[in-house]
This record gives C-alpha cells, structure tokens and sequence, in this order.
C-alpha cells in the first residue's frame, strides 16, 4: 500500500481504512481471522501496520482496549458476528470508561446475502450486529457505497477520537477491494462544536472566583484527564494556584503519583483516612474529568457535599450549581487566569511517604505485605496493571511512578483484563514492563492470552493471587459457587512454551522470585498463594463500613 | 425451597424462577457469580438445582446450549453487563441453530438506580442489556412488577420452549427476595398457534400425493427434528413409506445413523458422492425440518431443484411451491395416513459400510486417517462433539451410533463450543462419554474449561488436532494471521491438576492412547500432531472444487 500512496495510485476500501487508523497513530491491530475478515486481514499483512492474532476475541477486544488507554487509539478486527459478538463486553467496557477503541468486524459481501438467504455466522437479519454495536458506540456504520466510504469511515474514527469513546465500521467482504471513483478524502463530516467566548468567559470568571475565594481548595482528577491528555495542564493549573491533587481510582496515575502536589486516592472509606478527610473538610472540591462513579466514591460511602463542588468535564462544568455548556477548554483558561496562591501546608503527607520500606521477612505472605511489596518493586520503568476484585483493590494505593502507569477497568469492572492488556501495553510502550496484579478467578478467563504475550516476545511480571475464589464475593454472600478450580499457574510455561514460573509463599520467596525476574527477559509469572480469607486493607475497611452498618 | 413447597409457604420471585426451571426438566445450570447475582446464586445453592461455575461466561453459555440440544431447555446464569454481554455470541448461536436456552442475568436494584447514576458494570442506560439481548432472544424481561414477575417467567419461558430459541431474564437484585402477594400460577400468557384442521388436512392430502406419486423419494432430516424431538417419527414415516433418509450436517443424528434406512449426509460437493447423486435425482425431496443454510448445501455446491422439493418444518411446509400455514404437525397426521411403500433398492450403501475397520499401520497419522479411526472409537456409549475448523469438516462422514449422539454449531460456526460442551453433555448424560474433536485455534478459545470437567470429575477423550493454526482458513487466503500460538496441549494435566495427556505422531500411538482411555475415569487429552496442510478428505473435497471454478 505505501507503494500505492507512492505512485499516487487509487485506493480501495480497504487501503483507505488501514491508511486513516495509520494516520491516527496507530501501529497494531488485535484480532482473530474469520473467513469474512480475511481478505481485510491480507491486506493488513500487506501494510505498515502489525496484527496480533490472539487466542480468543475477548482477549484482542482488552488488548485494543489497553492500547486505546495509552495511544489514544485501538483497534481490533475481527470476523462477522462469531468473532464480533464476542467484542461486546469489551466495548460495553470501553463505552463506560471513555476509552477510543475502532471494532472492525467483516460480514457476508452484499451480493452473496441476496443470493443465500442463510449464510454462516447470521443469527436472524443481517444487520443484527450492526444493530447491537449501536448500543455500546458513540458511531457505527456498515461500509455499502464505495463513493461514501471514505467519509463514512472518517465520520466514525473522529467520533471515536472526540468522544473518547467506541466506534464500529463493518466492512462486508465484496467492498474491501473496491477503489472509489471518487478518491478525495473528504472534509471532516463530524461538526466541531465550537464554544462560544462568551459561555466560556462568563464560566471562566465565575470559576476563578468561587477558585480564589476558597481556603481550602483541593483538586480531584479523574479518567478524563488521561483521556484528553491533560496530565500537564492539571498539573501547571495546581502548581499556578498551589492546589493539592487526589485522584479517583479511575483516574489513578492521571496525575504523576511521584509529583509532590499529589496526596492520594480519594475514594471515600476504601483509601487514606487523611486524604478522605482532607477532601471532605475541604470548601471548593475541583472535580477534573471525573465520571461519579459508585466505585469512585469509594462504593459510595464518599460523603462530598454538592453545594462545595466545581466540576469541569467534557460535557459540561458546574459552578456554584450552575451548569455551563463548557467542557475541558475551561481548564486551559482558567490556568492563564490570575489564580490566587492558596494554602496547603494542612494537607497530609503521600501516604506512601509514610509508609517504610519494604522488608521481607521468613513469614508466610499475606495480601496486605504483597502489595506493600508490589509498591516497592515499582519503578519509572514499570506499568502496574490490575484485574478486577482484590487485585484492584489492594493496588488503589500502590505507588506508580509517572503518568499513565497504572490501567484498570475499575468502573465497568469487567474480570479478565490484565493478561490481554499486556499486549496492549507492550504494543505501545516496549520499554515499560507490566506488572500485572491478577486474581485467580480473573487469570482462568484470559490466562490463554498469557501465550500471545509469549509469541510475541514480549515482556510481563505476572502476579497471580492463588486465594482459591472470588476474594470480593466472599465477604458479601459466600458458598461454594465463589471457589475457583484448582490451577498450578506457575507451570504455565510448560504449556506456552516460554516464560518462567515460582511458586511464592513467603516474603523472602516472593522478594527473590521478583528479582529473578529483573534479568530475564520474557514473562514472569509469580504464583502467590494466599489464605482464602485474606484480603487487603483498602477491602477490608470497605468490609467492616458495611459491616458497622448492618449490626 | 423445598421445605417452602411443602409447608406450602408463598415463594419469592427467586424461588420461582428456580421452581419453573426445575419444572422444566433442568438439573444443572452453569455461570460465573458476580455481585449482581449472587443473593440468586444463593437460593441456587440451597435448591435442587446444582451450579456448575465456569472458568469464564462464555464457557457457561456454550455449556448451556450443549445442556439445551440434550434436554429441550438449558440455563445460565451470570451478573449484569460484565457478565451478561459476554454471552452475547453463544446465544446469538442458539438463536441461529434453534436451541432452547434461558439467559438469566443479575442487574443493579431498581432503588439503588434511582440513588446512583453510576453504578459499576453500567454502559450508558440501566436497561442496555436488556435491549441487546432482545436483538438475540423469542421473548426478554427484566423484571420490575412483583405482581406480573410470575407471569413474566412463565411467557419467557414458553416462547423459548415453543420456539426452540434463547429468552433472556433479567432479574434486578432488589427483586430476588420479594414474595408476591398473588402466588397463583398464571395461566399460560402464551397463545398457542392451533391450525385448522381444514388447513392440516388439506396440506396432508397434498402431501400424500406428491410422496406417493413420486419414483424415487428421498428424505432429508434436519435440525429440528432433534429440537422438537421427532427422530422416531420421522424413522416410523421413512419405515411406513420405504423411503431412504440422508442428514443435513446441522442434523447430523438426528436419526440414527446405525439405522438401515440411513444413507449417510447430504451437503453437495463436500459429503459422499454417491448419497449427493442420490439426492440430487430424486424427483421428491422430503425436507423435514431443515434450515436450508449454506452449510447444510455444502457452501452452496448443492443442485437442488426448487419444483422437488417438499418442505416440512416448524414455521410452515411447501408443497408443490405452494406454502401451507402448517408446521412439523404434518408430520404426525402424514404418517396416519395409507403411504405408498416405495422401492429403496437403488439407494447407495451407507458410506462406512463400504470402508474397512481401521487397521492401524507404523506410519504418521493423517487428516484422513485420524477420522477413521475416530470412527473405530466410538460405540453407542460415546457422543462426538466437533469443534468448528477441520475437525468438523472431518467429522462430518464419522458414523455415531445414537440419535443426537453428535453436537456441533456446524451452521453459526463459533469456535470453541466443544470444550465447554462437554460441561453440558456430561451434566445430562454422566453415562455417555464425549469425544471431543477440537482444532488447536478452537482449543485456545475455550480450553480453560476443561479445567471445569476435571473439577466435576467428568469424563472426556479430547483429540487436540495441532496443525499450528487455522486450517480451514489456508486454503481460503493464507498468511501468518492463520498461526496459532504453539501449546503443549498434552500437558495441560500438569496445570489443571488432573486428567492424562499424550501426544500422539502416528496410528499405533493413536490406537494406543485411545486404549489407555478406555480404562480412565477422567479426561484424557490425545494432542495429535498434523502437518500444517493436511486436511480432511471433505475439506478437500471442497476446496479443490472452489480451486477448479476460480481455474
């Protein structure tokens, strides 16, 4: 295709999508082949762009996802309704977390479904899978006319990247290699809702005076700060008016976590005591990019009171509980405002600062020492990865050390995210290694991804929780049907053919296998064994809350 | 619950759905806990009902459909979203193939919605779920008025049974425990279809004319007649008129393939040439219950004459290309009535009784001659469940030895069904032993679940065909898309803690593995090594005459 571009020759279908998702910054695509996707598939062999195949579609949805979360862009290609109905959970998850992931899915050519009636992988009309796709993306469209391709596939991908969110282009197979006469690529059909300075004037200067009036400000960022790349801005918005940042658990690492402006996550009873203190005493709470999530407000157990809050989001902002039609631009010029210098020698020391360093001791592991252990491993290099249950859990106040480090679907809460991700992960960012927090019950439903990881030569520190169940369902109602089955996950390298495997069950072990892992290049898997009752200190505290409750 | 029953206690909404399940025949349902669901999981595990927790959801749905195909209704059960939406493609495939299976979901309470906008596992509208699964389901409901919650049960309930496909309920947390203050059984709120009798007979005697007058019969049973449970009506009208019966490939035991009126599959080009030719004459085409998928046509190589075809099925029977507003009842009254015995004597042999018993030779095992001696292997005591790719392909012409003693998604084509499957035949039938015939690509999908079997202590002989990838897929376009990660699939018994495995290079190692499995209370994995391009004789049959049109 780059000869294509070269000679100025004319694109097909197919070309132009592979040429814009390039545009976009994209460098892999996660897929599983299917017959109705393979003439797509051969010329993404034939491109710049490289495909990883992955075991299962479930796994290729997480790993677009994971990509998305850093690149700003995923993509993930797949075949009709046996391989694109398996992508509705992930994108339901990238749906709920504003995340831009592209699914391309292929279909029966449109001649052959007036020819057959009953093509393989239909389940009742054609447009079924188009038709639920609708449901979890913010745009879709099913590729029919060659002279509006083009823009149908422009008009999708933008409102992807604008809305941070996903989109869907089903490409039948009798129109990847149609070459449109028409061959200009089209001005963008996505109207750019432009502000009007006034809106954003009036917004402004309410702000900054609700802002320099406040004793005791304090700034909350959340996922859409990552979202939108706004890690800097938040940062110079806080350092101009000498604000302390918390974070939400979504929007963990959305702030370097090393930065001295940063205290903590705020998540009502679940994390720091003094950072849930702090916020809730405080007099102007400035919520960044923050999605009210229940597990964000610590399963609501957050006590912040509304009249106390300025909410600045991509939809809209909230001052004084007046709503302005105003989104994320009010940070950037609110930050060129003459923001008055607050206070902030009142707010607690980094949790972390307080915390000693890790020692192991010849003692039996326990969730509350392995995570302990897992914020000391960490370093600039690394990326902390955690699954859903107590993996996330345990890792909400687990140090990272720059932006971005940290990914998890700790809203939409979907189990079985963090193998896959890896992929997603390494992808974009070699240099980074995963460390990878995951329950047992999480790693049996993507474990398999744990060999793509292999195939590619990639690199991961896998830390599988062996506690034998669901940990966070145990507390709530408990039984049988909350036992996982038995796994040896640390021999999993005799499956895959690759990687390394320890079996931990003491500090010292767990110490000496992480270091083993440091000149070894290739995939960790450390299997930690845990009593089935233990679990960490952010759920526990989330435990005894409801506890208290119900006596 | 069953202390509730007696003592005559009202019931909870909970209690009755597992109530209506019983009543239905159900023993075993399969799912994942999770928050949403878990006070029903808990009324699950104190009734009558055993739960079989899978590795993963998807595992659970196709677990489910095996369950539904065996006994006429199958269940499964998970949370909300993160649950629910990963079974998005195993029901769309029970939807497409008529089976008769219950989705039921947890969700967020109606009280807690009203609290929080956000509740985890949401994607944009509380009702998402609901509205997708209505896309894939005969009847859907979530369920809000404790009033109507009995009434809703049962119209979901009859819609799948009388349609043979999926129906949804979602059963929102706060309702699991309301006792209605109504706790009568409603009346059926589905009206049943009763064809006129004048509409009946005058198909009927349509009917009998054509199938009388015609020289050279022939009937082909399909899918439904295994759904609706008709496999000795149709042997008793085939015996009746003396007219031969071929299978379609999603039919496929439907009758028994030991009965002498069996002739073997009907699917073009793709199955025995002689049955084809068969067929292809005859000048009256019986068509019971059949979805005339391509598939089922051999990709679209059948020569069907439109003007011979007699269609009997559930949705309307076409006689003369006149349509009849009757359905498999035609069935019934057509073999009351005085049928002509016809001459068979032209019909071919059946297939296997034309091949030599399978002797095995110190040589490397082939496609070819793997399925052969599958074919050896079974008795009336195995199932055979195909996986998707080649090993359906091959498994196509293997003679099974009882009515639905085969299972596989031949028509939705989803890989990775026959792992999980094994879940569902055994929870049935703990006295059939599955042999499970799984491509290496299928196998990575859904192999975790064989985990699942061994914790159940089921039994299974799983033949692994390791081709290093997708071998249906190279003779379409080839490319290292079509790859699959390398596994030492005969080792998996290390991880999964139970189970034999052995790899398999040759015919004298095959024979001998299989004999080890015959003395095994457990799963025995048999990993058979194929070159990347060895096929079946069917799938090459196929692609050389796809190779001879594009020539």
């Amino acid at each position: 295709m780059k000869n294509k571009l070269a000679a100025n020759q004319p694109l097909s279908i197919g070309d132009y999508l592979i040429l814009k998702i390039a545009q976009y910054g994209v460098s892999h695509v996660f897929g599983v082949p299917g017959d109705y996707i393979l003439s797509f598939y051969s010329k993404l062999a034939g491109s710049s762009l490289k495909v990883i195949n992955t075991c299962d579609e479930q796994g290729a949805g997480f790993a677009a996802d994971a990509y998305a979360r850093l690149n700003g862009l995923g993509v993930v290609c797949v075949t009709y309704n046996a391989g694109g109905l398996k992508l509705v959970n992930s994108t339901a998850q990238a749906y709920a977390e504003k995340v831009p992931v592209l699914v391309v899915s292929g279909a029966p050519g449109w001649v052959e479904r007036q020819k057959f009636p009953l093509l393989h992988h239909k389940v009742k009309e054609y447009d079924d899978q188009l038709k639920i796709f609708e449901h979890i993306t913010v745009a879709s469209a099913s590729i029919r006319d060659a002279e509006e391709a083009f823009s149908e596939i422009n008009r999708v991908i933008e409102c992807i990247l604008s809305q941070k969110r996903p989109g869907f282009i089903e490409l039948p197979r009798d129109m990847v290699n149609v070459v449109p006469k028409n061959q200009s690529t089209p001005v963008s059909a996505t109207k750019t809702l432009i502000v009007a300075p006034e809106y954003l004037d009036s917004a402004t200067s309410k702000a900054l005076e609700v802002i320099n009036c406040a004793n005791q400000p304090v700034i909350i960022s959340g996922v859409e700060v990552a979202r939108y790349g706004l890690e800097d801005s938040v940062l110079e918005f806080a350092k101009k008016a000498n604000i302390p940042i918390v974070s939400t658990f979504l929007g963990k690492s959305s702030v370097a976590e090393s930065d001295p402006f940063y205290l903590g996550i705020y998540a009502g009873i679940v994390a720091d005591d003094n950072v849930r203190q702090y916020v809730e005493s405080s007099d102007c709470v400035i919520l960044i990019g923050v999605l009210l999530t229940d597990i964000d407000l610590g399963s609501n157990t957050s006590k912040l009171d509304l009249d106390k809050l300025l909410t600045i989001n991509a939809d809209n902002c909230v001052i004084n509980n007046q709503t302005f039609s105003v989104g994320l631009e009010l940070l950037s010029k609110l930050k060129k405002m003459p923001l008055v210098s607050h206070d902030r020698s009142l707010a607690p020391a980094y949790l972390v600062d307080r915390t000693p360093k890790f020692e192991a001791k010849e003692q039996k592991i326990t969730a509350k020492r392995l995570f302990e252990a897992i914020g000391d491993f960490l370093d600039k290099d690394s990326i902390l990865l955690a699954d859903i249950g107590d993996a996330v859990c345990g890792c909400l106040e687990v140090p990272t050390k720059g932006t971005r480090h940290f990914l998890s679907p700790s809203y939409y809460s979907s189990l079985g995210f963090s193998i896959p991700a890896i992929l997603g992960v390494q992808a974009k960012h070699p240099e980074l290694c995963p460390i990878v927090v995951v329950g047992d019950g999480a790693f049996q439903m993507t474990g398999n991804e744990l060999s793509t990881v292999i195939r590619n030569h990639m690199n991961a520190v896998v830390i599988v929780l062996n506690n034998s169940g669901f940990g966070t369902e145990r507390p709530m109602i408990d039984g049988e049907f909350n036992d996982v089955a038995s796994w040896n996950y640390h021999k999993l390298p005799l499956i895959f053919n690759g990687g390394q495997g320890v079996l931990v069950k003491t500090e010292r072990e767990l110490v000496e296998a992480y270091e083993k892992t440091k000149c070894y290049a290739g995939v960790s898997i450390l299997e930690v064994v845990l009593d089935q009752s233990d679990i960490s200190p952010q759920l526990r505290r989330l435990c005894a809350h409801f506890l208290s409750k119900t006596v």
